[in-house]
């Protein structure tokens, strides 16, 4: 784990790091990231010591703290911590970095830290793919336009509803859940971005509908691209879910998973384009 | 700030407790609490060395669990590390215990803890009052019966969007919210409870809405009774709120704070009513 203090342009990045030791409790119980879940993260994949789609990742860091009031983070002094927490990983296992900045103690400086977790397993997924249930998120279509307060495409440390739909789903005998908008629109996963292709065409949510930007969904978009498929971020109703010809959520650490069956109705898998999305994913330099 | 660990029905109250100085870290950054905002909170007022409305608020902390799929609190258990963490604090001034339990660190068990924090200031807005602007919540109002998974009613440490609400009423030039469904009922206020007078009636917002049952609000129908009014718990529409001969947010800490204005709309203030109301409230020994 490790803890990264505030900094600013000017600062040194390699003085603003401390290392801990996994389980030595570092955060102050009136943080505000654990009393209120005021705060931001984003979940990075390393693959061999690397942080992937880091640009991407950092970006939308920026983009959440701003939703949230919270001052811009410092890039360089991020990427440097990111850096030294992904070479602390084993190199021949792929695995996360959570990066989390929070309001900090009130009326403090905000706290950043990064845990390092090798990966679990095998990512059978990948191959098996996952049973999903559709769950109503409760917000219309226009939510992040209408009341940003809501902090809708905000990636925040507010889960707890994101948790709950997940054990949900396990109730319902599935692995994962979509999101869909009380008017009816398909948005998120969890934890993940919506994939689906249709003929040629690979579509995802648009994100003006109050939607994380996924990380590894642009990366499936460069994949597409070298494969000839066309690409399209596109309004989808919930009910053309399973009239896809392929479905994935796509994340950092678990990569394309196809989606097996939507609300128990099976959705075809397409093994072949699944295995060389994974590898494309895999490969990743950027 | 007390530790709280788990402890069986069977297991001795005081051998469960461990007591920290305020600012010395504790808590593990993979706690879920923090990672997630995956756990439950409620706020107590502690006036005299006494926790007030203990039964009410150990039973929404149950009821929030309940609905997070948490284990049961042990009772027994709160109330002696609540009775320790009340007499923690100086006997002269008003304060609040923050009561959390979180999922804990993946896989394990639960995380529970104690903050103890002498009131700041004199309370002014008890007598000043407050300006609120309502903001929608962006959820339908049988949102609690159709989307449980949502949390609606549930008292989460998921709290980034109460707290982005009271940032935007502070950019409107207002002190705080009253959240209202998307289909136009009055709600609550991010981290306090509606009263409104009519006539010879205090009303407040039916929970079934998918809002928390008001602790403080119990104590201020006890008050109404004693003072011949009526009460009752209603299906409100945002536009009733000017419409109110008196207006109050209450809540554990603060208590009764008057509403001046609603969206720049001036309200009535009752001063005589609001102070006996708050006198009831501070003069609670259950």
């Amino acid at each position: 784990m490790i803890d990264v203090l505030p900094a600013d342009a000017a600062a040194d990045p390699a003085s603003t790091i401390r290392r801990f030791d996994e389980g030595v409790p570092t955060l102050d119980v009136r943080d505000l990231g654990a009393a209120r879940g005021d705060g931001v993260f984003e979940t990075i994949g390393v693959v061999g010591g690397y942080p992937q789609a880091l640009d991407a990742h950092l970006s939308r860091l920026a983009s959440s703290a701003a939703l949230l009031d919270l001052p811009a983070p410092n890039a360089a002094q991020w990427r440097h911590a990111i850096s030294i927490a992904a070479v602390s990983l084993p190199a021949d296992r792929q695995g996360g970095l959570k990066v989390v900045i929070t309001r900090g103690v009130d009326g403090g400086v905000p706290t950043g830290w990064i845990v390092a977790t090798p990966a679990e397993g095998d990512f059978a997924e990948r191959e098996t793919g996952i049973r999903v249930v559709t769950l109503d998120r409760g917000y219309t279509s226009d939510v992040a336009e209408r009341a940003p307060w809501l902090l809708a495409g905000a990636k925040t440390l507010s889960y707890a509803v994101n948790m709950a739909a997940i054990r949900e789903a396990r109730r319902r005998g599935a692995d994962d859940v979509i999101f869909v908008s009380s008017d009816g629109y398909v948005m998120e996963a969890p934890t993940s971005t919506v994939i689906l292709l249709f003929g040629d065409r690979i579509v995802t949510p648009r994100t003006d509908i109050g939607i994380l930007p996924g990380t590894s969904q642009l990366s499936v978009f460069e994949f597409a691209h070298s494969r000839g498929l066309r690409t399209e971020a596109a309004l989808l109703m919930a009910s053309e879910l399973t009239a896809a010809d392929a479905a994935w959520l796509v994340s950092s650490v678990r990569l394309a998973a196809p989606i097996t069956s939507v609300d128990g109705v099976e959705v075809p898998v397409d093994a072949e384009l699944t295995r060389a999305m994974n590898a494309a994913l895999l490969a990743r330099q950027n």
